[in-house]
Order: C-alpha cells, then sequence, then structure tokens
C-alpha cells in the first residue's frame, strides 16, 4: 500500500510518496504535471530498467528524455548544460515540467537544470536509489559539483513531488544499497534514538531487502529528514545537523576523486570519524563508538579511511567545506547515540588526533 | 543629497541608494556585508575607473577581485563560472558577499553567481550604466545567455542593496546612455503616464545628463519597478508587463549576434514595433506611435529593424522566448501610452503584419 508523506513548507510544500510500482500510476504524475511540455532525465544505468515504464505513463504529454552519464564524476556544470541545450532545441518554457529518474546524482543535477532553466521550471523526483530515496530527493537541495569541491554550486530548489517506488531497490547492485543504509543510519544517530534501536534489531532482514521493513525504513527516514527541512529551510541552524558524517566525507571523496568512494560509502566513515572525535572529547562511551561501528558493519559499510589520505589533506580539502565560518572548521559531532550537535567550540587536538588515528 | 528606495520583498525587501559619488560611503558597505570575505566582479572597461574607489571602500575587508570581458556575448556559463573558480581557490565560505560592479551584464553574472555559490551568498549591485541603474539592478533577475536564446538560464535572486552612483554616468558612451533611456521611457509607456509626459518635456535636458534630472529619472523609474516587482515577485502577471520590447527586442538581439545590437537599443526598436502591431490593432491611435517614436528620436534611440532580419527568423526566435505559453506567442502590447497589457488574443494577421512592415 502506498504511504504519502508532506513535506510542510508553505506555498513550497510537497508531497512524498512511498510504495511498490507507483511509477506506473499516470495519474499521480499527472496531478503534478502543468503543461504538456515534460523532459524526463536520466542515465546509461537506469534508462535500461526503469524509462519505458515512466514514458508509458507520461504518454499524454510531449516527453521528450535525456540520458546522461552515469557517475558522481559527471556531475557538472558541463554535463548538466546537455538538459539546457536539450529543452532549448525542444523549443521547451517556462511551464515545462522536469521528471529527475534516477539516483541522487541525477536528482541534483536535474533539479540544479530545473532550478536554473527559465529561472526555474517545475519538477518531479523519482529516486531509483537507496540513497536518493531517503536523502537527496527530500529537502530541495541542488547542485553539481567543482573540481575543488562538492556540491559547490547548486540551489535550494523544491520538488512539486517525490515518487519513491520500492520495486526500484531490487535492481540495485549491493555496494549502492549499502550506501544508502549509511544515510538510514544516519538520521536514527543524529535524533532518532528510538530509530536507531530499531535499526539495529532489523538491519539483518533490511539488508536482506524485506519490502515491508524497507518501507518502513524510507518513511522514517523521509520524515525525520521531512521535519528537519520544515524546521530549517535554508540550512541556517538544525539542518546543518543533517550534514553528520559530511565535512569528513565529502574530503574523502573529493580526496580519492569522485566517483571511487560513494557517497554514502564516505558518510559511513565519516560517521565513525565524528562519533570517534566525539569519544576523544569525552562526550560519547567507547561503548556508543562500538555501537556505531556495529550498525555499519551490519550494513556492510566501510569504516576505516582510504590509505591514500593524509591529514593534511583532510585538514586542506574541510577548510573549503561549506560548514566553515570566518575560518573555524564546524564539525557535526555526538553528545550522545541519537543527538547530533554543530560545533566549533572543540579542543583542535581532538580533531587532530582523529585524522592522525584514521590516516595510518 | 542621496535619496534611497526601498523595494518591498517582505524577508527579501533591501533598500537601493542613489546619488552623486555614493560609492565612497565604505560605512553605507559595511552595513550590509556580513563576514570579512568580499569578491568584487567587475569588467575591463568599468576596472580602471571605479574599481579602485570600490577597493578603498572595501578595505577592512579580506577582498579579492575578478576582472571579466566586456560585452553581452560573454555572458555565459563558462565565463560566469571563473566566478565560481576564484572564490573556491580564495576558499571563500557561504558568507562570502559578491559586489557586481558594472553594468546590466555583470549583474546578472554576478547575481546569478551569487545565487548558486554554495547554493547562494549575499551580494550587492553597483551599477555603473544608466540601463543597470533602472532596470538590471531592480527585482532580482539573474541570468546568463544561451546560443539558444538570450538569459535563458538563471534565478530570481535579489540583492543586500543597490549603489546607483549617478557620477558613473559621466564616463557612459552616447550609445550605452542612450540604451539605458530606452528603459526609462519604457516606464512611462507601460504604466506611468505622467511620467512619460515628464520625459517628453525633459527629453533635451536628460540628454544633456543634467544630473539632478537624471537622478529624478532614476528614481522615478526604480520606484515605478519596484511597485511592479513588489506586486509580483516571481513574474506570474503583472510583472510580465516590464517586458514591454523585449519579445521582439530579445529576437533581434539574438539574431544579429549578441552584442552586435545593445539591449536597450533592442527594446526601442522592439517598442515601436509593439506599439505598431498595438495601432494596427486598433488598440492606439497613429499620433500614439508617433509620439513612441518621437520620444525614442529625441533619446538617439534606432526605431527601425536591422537589414539582415526576416519575418521567419523572428518567428522562429520568439517562439523560443520565455513568454510562450504551450505555442501561443504571448506578447506585452498597448492599449493607450502608459497603459501596457499582456496578450496572446490577438489576431496572429497583426503579427504578420508588423513583422513584413518592419522587416523591409
Amino acid at each position: 500500500m502506498m504511504k504519502t508523506l508532506q513535506v510542510a513548507l508553505g506555498a513550497r510544500s510537497y508531497p512524498i510518496y512511498i510504495g511498490q510500482n507507483i511509477l506506473t500510476e499516470s495519474s499521480l504524475f499527472a496531478s503534478h504535471i502543468k503543461s504538456r511540455e515534460v523532459l524526463v532525465v536520466t542515465n546509461e544505468t537506469v534508462a535500461p530498467l526503469y524509462l519505458d515504464v515512466v514514458m508509458t505513463s507520461l504518454q499524454d504529454y510531449r516527453t521528450e528524455k535525456i540520458i546522461l552519464p552515469d557517475g558522481e564524476q559527471y556531475k557538472t556544470l558541463e554535463i548538466m548544460s546537455r538538459v539546457f541545450d536539450h529543452m532549448l532545441k525542444a523549443r521547451f518554457s517556462r511551464q515545462a515540467t522536469i521528471v529527475a529518474l534516477g539516483g541522487g546524482v541525477i536528482g541534483d543535477m536535474a533539479g540544479f537544470a530545473a532550478a536554473c532553466y527559465q529561472r526555474g521550471v517545475p519538477f518531479i523526483q523519482v529516486p531509483t536509489t537507496l540513497l536518493s530515496q531517503v536523502d537527496s530527493s527530500v529537502g530541495g537541495k541542488t547542485a553539481v559539483n567543482h573540481p575543488l569541491g562538492k556540491n559547490m554550486i547548486g540551489a535550494f530548489y523544491q520538488p512539486q513531488c517525490v515518487f519513491a517506488d520500492t520495486a526500484t531497490l531490487n535492481t540495485l547492485d549491493d555496494r549502492q544499497f549499502s550506501a544508502g543504509m549509511a544515510e538510514v543510519i544516519k538520521y536514527g544517530l543524529i535524533n532518532d534514538i528510538e530509530f536507531f534501536s530499531w535499526l539495529e534489531e532489523n538491519m539483518t532482514k533490511l539488508m536482506d531487502r524485506d519490502p515491508e521493513l524497507l518501507a518502513q525504513a524510507i518513511a522514517r527516514s523521509c520524515q525525520d529528514k521531512a521535519d528537519i527541512v520544515a524546521a530549517d529551510e535554508y540550512e541556517t541552524g538544525l539542518r546543518a545537523l543533517l550534514n553528520l558524517g559530511h565535512t569528513f566525507g565529502h574530503a574523502i571523496e573529493t580526496g580519492c576523486g569522485y566517483g571511487q568512494v560513494l557517497h554514502g560509502e564516505a558518510i559511513a566513515i565519516g560517521m565513525v570519524m565524528a562519533a570517534w572525535m566525539s569519544q576523544c572529547l569525552g562526550w560519547i562511551s567507547a561503548d556508543d563508538v562500538k555501537r556505531v561501528q556495529a550498525i555499519l558493519n551490519a550494513a556492510r559499510l566501510p569504516i576505516t579511511v582510504p590509505e591514500t589520505m593524509t591529514p593534511d589533506q583532510f585538514m586542506s580539502l574541510m577548510a573549503v567545506d561549506k560548514k566553515v565560518q570566518d575560518g573555524a572548521i564546524r564539525l557535526i559531532l555526538l553528545t550522545a547515540i541519537g543527538k547530533a550537535v554543530l560545533s566549533d567550540d572543540y579542543e583542535p587536538s581532538a580533531l587532530d588526533a582523529t585524522l592522525t588515528h584514521f590516516c595510518q
């Protein structure tokens, strides 16, 4: 049965639909499309799997498609420009709707393209990975990467609605599935201890892709994120907590080259680093750190830093991260499992010790 | 004496300062800058004239500068990317402020860069041409061009404030000055008959750059635009009237190649075309058309279409313009001097006749 969550953002509020095979619901699409012009943006991996079903659901429209290369390394202004080229060649107006069919990379690029095309056209998120269903499709963050930093160029731009079809997770490879689970675990760590405990109990079945449990985990994750985003749409405070593990993680992604370490994998390592540093500061216990490591292990996620990385490289890459304000590196740390805090008021030696510990 | 207008947009409200030599007011800049990081974006023409004075006013900050090539043909995603490169190399955070020092091209590009850098940083508009002081610095429209259409990629993004220093107009060449006057005249034509009559009476002195009259004309133009923008920030209705002359004008700019015909010149021709078509429809009189031609002549603006343009080329270029909704070309036409209307409910033959008349 389909679940519907509402992301409450005033005039920019939108629903998230979660369920099996909802991509076939053409009337549900129709209720969110206001002109005949529709462009489906997808990639080479997703197109053979789900493009036909989406095109069929959109057959009453003048629907165009564009298939981009797959991978974080293609999340650039240059690749995104192909969307503009395609829409302008098709003479699409500012009433055209963009449908983003794919994982977080497609969602981020197609969403940013929608934010910019003729200064903003409506778009619909159809996330096909666990990570994008629980994270990047909720909250309106869109962006492309720059050689000097991830997600450095982008916009806050909300979709008309999100279609999270759980059936699409059946074709997800194991590594991508685990990467998505990192973000699910993150919601528990940030501010939902009850969910964290539930995940500890059910991780084995979740990793076996039990459909009912997965739908529950996706809905709870989306709800947790939607609550935070509704309270702080433009990331002036609370919303920053969603970046738990991201300052370390972005440095790992950039340092290793985009596409080498998956985003969720980097975030898993980053969360362990944040937990270890929190213990180093005396904010959480060694047992807490072990719980974090154990659940990430159960989700088959990496918890050690790639060998090529050095502490200096971390410091350099983290200094350009968006969490920096006037020079101090602000980090999201833990004061308990289920209680994250944003802080630049920590003993600097704890950060040094953490980087030294993890960069062997 | 400095005049201050307020653009009323709720949380995004901002002041426009108009006066002689206000670029030296460092405390006025300081009141709108919230971190130590400032990037001044300007071009090769403006830099030798005004960059030093602005850098001096900003000397208490960690101020960087970037000098872009001058001209509409450089208003591209590619050139704009240099702003991102520069800011990332300088490790500027999302608290950094961008100062746009130059005409409309610099304002549009720097503003769009501000909208996108780390999903949005504050920016300050310092327009140095008549056109940008009365038009592009008011209302938050930012954009770059695409080979298939002008301003096709952009964002609605409001500045922290606008500094319109009338002293900068002394160095403006005659052609650019006239181009700016086209937009001033536009406000009268759209919905301010009183201002239009005042302009008819004072055009000779204005063209002699009488400083007091110029300040009045700029303030009235900004107020007229600010009132319209406040009523319709995202151009869902009323604001479209500001595009009087623009659908024809954009086609001329694109058709002749960016940079060949100035924006204001193209808009002047476009306004005459709109007036002529309105007469063709019986909405205004031949005398009204003559008044429009006469005031544009007095402002030394072109009122005929470049010889290379054909009716087919117009139709093709106008079809991709943003004023198109589901196929019909919507135009801003006149029902009187001082009364513009947005319409797609006109006799198509009037458009054909207009294009045939103007393309000899």
